[in-house]
């Protein structure tokens, strides 16, 4: 007998069998153990030379695939990707990863996440990061990648106060230079990069001076280098990370979710500033990234967000890290 | 500048950057949060209808590829398949991860894990019970899928008492007929089939009138369905849950590690009884699940442990599920 039609024979495969475990549940049945209703906490720690890096997941969102979510790709062409990766039906799943490095002198977090969120799909990071056993105020340097509000709107409590009250804040200096410009703000022409503008003068307002701008190819941390990897937004950077001989790169938003846009490299995100550079970026770093077998912090990978990247005939593919259970 | 010069410039892709860091890093540092050296608790939560499932990670363990590993693929082929997931160079991972589903009204484990183990690689299931705030005696009823040690090991404790006293702990008929038959025991012709019936004795001596054995076919608990999955061995067995319009399958041996044994599905590894119907199963068992895109839990799939199965050219795609924060 086939495991199908073992299946078949129970209704398995028919929708009927539901009435099978409903119908055997006592109507009065009690809980040996109560329904837990959440989640394991959603952090993921790497043994780096003698760094420990901690992925710290921030949350998700899933929501209807816009129209435009790709710009040079039809919305059939993105659909069909997204039920490639087993998306549910007409949607997308954009999950979010900030990277916390503890270089045992400094506590560095790259990116906040999204800040407080009242629907709770989003804005983790500050229970993760507790999980994980740090408190807020022990965070050293807080590292921005770049300007979006998924990466910068977790610099504040919903209170409007510093989340990280001790930390030094730094972000790329062309990144400010663009965003902070009210000449650029003024030529905004569509109303996503007018939102971007907005936001960043809510969530950075006030903070001009304790933000200390870093400039490409420098170190930003003992074995953290900010390198250049522009595009998806004029000052966008990713990282090296290097402790005795293990090396890893943080790479921020070089491609959005890799069920799409790193098996189709030229495809254009709806984010993306300047997306022919976004796309040229994407191609010399997994280029790079594949031939040197070099491991990969994503802050849309799924969860954990680590991984590797292999090249295909078409595009790249993910090969996420194996979850180990000792560092 | 491109991201490889970038990287070359800082001597980052030869490895003189290490220095970099190294040097930058003053001597006496004093680190703001001590190093963790622990990872994150190994479970992970899917809401399935009324019902919650746990995969629970009991570890994994690295090994160099032994010869005979995939009896009828050549080593070399053995070892690219694990160079293309990214395995460290020479060896393989194989992770373990039983499954718990409260059901609202029991406590089902399916399977057990390694039991205790010095070493702290395997065993774990005990301290991610506990991460996953559920303590062994609330377990209303442990299946086994199948008698090799790494399922059956973790039913005694150290010191030899029952991990689960207030279980029921039930296993496959023809799985018991098999192993539990010293005429076979003395058939066994080699070491590891000696090893694996020396190990059902120490381990379920005495637990004869205590293990009730099952029926493939029936359901062992409500909506938990035994499916006949035989080749890896004599007895081995699969499950579907279902509650309410949802369904998964928990594949328990149906394939060893995935990133050999479903990308090339005829394949045998040196663990099964009976290669042959083992690889009818698997090809019966995942152009079901592709077909019907079902939800599997897998015991050696790397931990989440859950995904979806894809139908490739050569072979099976494991598509892994997103980590999602919230059920």
């Amino acid at each position: 007998m086939t495991v199908t039609s073992q299946l078949n024979r129970r209704g398995l495969l028919t929708g009927t069998a539901a009435v099978i475990g409903a119908a055997a549940l006592p109507a009065a049945a009690r809980a040996t153990a109560p329904l837990s209703g959440t989640q394991a906490p959603g952090f993921y720690r790497i043994k780096l030379g003698a760094y420990e890096v901690t992925i710290l997941n921030d949350g998700a969102r899933t929501f209807p695939l816009p129209d435009t979510f790709v710009s040079n790709a039809s919305k059939d062409q993105a659909l069909r990707a997204a039920a490639d990766a087993f998306m549910p039906d007409g949607k997308i799943t954009v999950p979010f990863n900030p990277t916390l490095i503890n270089t045992g002198s400094k506590l560095v977090l790259i990116d906040t996440g999204n800040g407080p969120s009242p629907d709770g799909a989003v804005g983790r990071l500050f229970a993760n990061l507790a999980a994980a056993g740090v408190k807020p105020e022990q965070i050293d340097l807080v590292v921005i990648s770049h300007m979006h509000p998924d990466h910068i709107n977790g610099l504040r409590t919903a209170a409007g106060k510093i989340a990280f009250p001790h930390a030094q804040i730094i972000a790329p200096e062309p990144e400010w230079a663009f965003w902070m410009n009210d000449e650029n703000m003024a030529k905004a022409s569509d109303t996503m990069t007018r939102n971007y503008f907005a936001n960043t003068r809510k969530i950075l307002t006030g903070l001009e001076d304790r933000i200390v701008r870093y400039a490409w190819g420098k170190e930003v941390a003992p074995g953290i280098t900010a390198i250049a990897t522009p595009g998806h937004t004029p000052g966008h950077t990713s990282f090296t990370v290097v402790s005795g001989n293990s090396q890893m790169m943080v790479q921020s938003d070089v491609t959005n979710i890799p069920e799409l846009f790193l098996r189709n490299p030229d495809w254009h995100v709806a984010y993306d500033h300047d997306p022919a550079l976004a796309q040229q970026t994407r191609h010399e770093f997994y280029d790079m990234a594949s031939v040197e077998k070099m491991l990969i912090a994503g802050y849309h990978f799924p969860f954990p967000s680590a991984g590797y990247v292999e090249k295909t005939a078409t595009g790249y593919r993910l090969v996420p890290v194996q979850w180990s259970a000792v560092l």
